[in-house]
């Protein structure tokens, strides 16, 4: 079996992106050498240039060709400076052709799968490119529709029903449909990663789910008889099990991932654990946790936090998350590719 | 000036509340032999005594009078039997009967707080009070309205605009009259535990706190005008802060206290914080963290978990969230005695 191949997108340039690649790029240096996987960076290969005291220096090639274990794709023909912290529209559109690149790379199966590093929205819409983030143009750039965010940070996976919404739509966010989605595609994962037999517990919409009806009806329509139509699956489906606990017993093992109703309810927990200040000066020092795109055609994962302006340049961003999303693309490549074989 | 006295009510007699208390007074014993503090113990005598070789003897008194440290006022003049792990009317009654004792209590100033410990509403229905908790129980009891819940572990505080209703319900109970009531009364309690300028963040109702308007105008049209009311205030106040970073940065000492708009917005980061569930048995393990009623005429803090029927009589229970909520109401009894003093 060759050696699996990632593309590893720069997100935008002013940020966290290129300081992050070459720190991990530093770090998987062993298993790049031994021929246990390698990476292709897509990106500005001028954004990297200050890193290369860390990295070394990574050769740029035109294509995916897999020679080398290591190298960068260039997206910027014209070699524009990039201004580190700052917003631009060059910034934003550079992001957006390494992601494009990626995609096309992906989709003709020249890489096993995509690993981003942060967007500027704001860099983004100012290129011309009206997307609210990876999500939606992984959406468009593919086709896909109906995709699922996972965030995962170790063994503490959680899914989501709804993200990017007014937390007035959310109750009408929680469809049949749409939950069975999210459970299916969920469960597709955790067997990726080697569970034979999934435990997936589902949290409640409302408080205390609901307290048999008296604050809210959700959990007992929608979500319990959703439930109840996986008693034959080869995966566990439990629930509704209330926010406030069923993090802790995740935390606790005791199940292998939650399925989360709307962005707080999962975004709080993930990132309480794998997120961490400095309490002396208030600044963002660890930052894990992987962010996974289920249900497209290409296999995604991401690091769970964004392109971090206010840090970008200084040398002091961790790059945790950046190999925590390296590692769960393997295996989730590694998965496909055996059940592309079987 | 006299040792504070505290009442410390059993909640339902067949649940942990006798085995945490018994634990809590022996752990208490040396402060409360140098007068440092008087409990008086509210509930069923005949519930606490399987615990005598954990608590010692512990003497039973009609009233509050203060000679001894500890005592029992017993609620049950039938002395009827309590069966651990099941739920009755006749725990539920006498659940009730301690509460209404104590705030009575309370009132009279023969206690300088209430400490209770968990209802099971079950039983307390079926005895006939038809409360959804302790909160409403005692807001019947004092005629108090407009009340706020706060749950703190260790330096992590949080109070919550809203509770108990549906998530549907969550963003039409953001008003600014109830959000500067939240925020007013966080203040207050902050000032009581000594610290001389609280920084108060608010969480965001919506994800990225709207993301300038996209995800919902409920941060901007409502949260951001109250924050800006507060700009001479003698506290400070801040936000609105996406609820996926503000409890990272609470958890680093930005803050004194987050304001969160709704339940499991609150309650997942802090049970998450100070609960612990056994990854080889499932079975919960520690229970930390402290509730506290704000806005009553009385001071009332609680347990942060519940009657916990699963492991009550077993000898497991922790009593480090009671212990916990003694010492906070404490904080807040000197601080109102001060205060009254002034």
């Amino acid at each position: 079996m060759p050696r699996p191949q990632l593309a590893v997108t720069m997100g935008d340039p002013a940020g966290i992106g290129p300081e992050i690649i070459a720190k991990a790029c530093a770090r998987l240096k062993p298993r790049l050498d031994d021929g246990a996987l390698a990476l292709r960076i897509i990106g500005s290969a001028v954004a990297l240039q200050p890193y290369q005291d860390i990295s070394g220096r990574i050769p740029v090639q035109a294509d995916a060709s897999p020679e080398q274990p290591l190298a960068i794709i260039d997206v910027d023909a014209d070699r524009t400076p990039i201004k580190t912290g700052i917003v631009s529209a060059a910034a934003g559109k550079l992001a957006y052709l390494a992601i494009e690149k990626a995609v096309r790379l992906a989709e003709k199966g020249e890489v096993a799968a995509i690993v981003t590093a942060p967007l500027n929205k704001e860099a983004l819409n100012l290129a011309g490119y009206a997307y609210s983030g990876h999500t939606e143009m992984l959406a468009d750039l593919t086709g896909a529709r109906d995709s699922v965010m996972m965030l995962a940070h170790g063994h503490f996976r959680v899914s989501h029903v709804s993200t990017h919404v007014a937390l007035a739509q959310v109750p009408s966010r929680l469809t049949p449909p749409r939950l069975r989605r999210v459970i299916d595609l969920t469960a597709e994962a955790l067997k990726s990663l080697g569970i034979a037999r999934p435990r997936i517990a589902v949290a409640a919409l409302n408080p205390h789910a609901g307290e048999g009806g008296i604050f809210g009806r959700e959990d007992i329509e929608v979500t319990e008889p959703v439930i109840g139509s996986y008693a034959n699956a080869d995966f566990d489906v439990i629930g509704p099990i209330p926010g406030d606990t069923i993090f802790v017993k995740l935390l606790a093992k005791q199940y292998d991932a939650v399925v989360a109703m709307y962005h707080d309810q999962g975004h709080v927990p993930v990132k309480l654990l794998g997120f961490n200040v400095d309490p002396e000066t208030g600044v963002w020092k660890a930052l894990s946790g992987v962010n996974v795109t289920l249900g497209l055609p290409i296999i995604r994962t991401s690091v769970d936090h964004g392109t971090a302006f206010d840090i970008a340049g200084k040398g002091i961003a961790s790059e945790d998350s950046f190999i925590e999303a390296i590692d769960f693309a393997l295996d989730l490549a590694a998965a496909r590719s055996v059940s592309a074989r079987a």
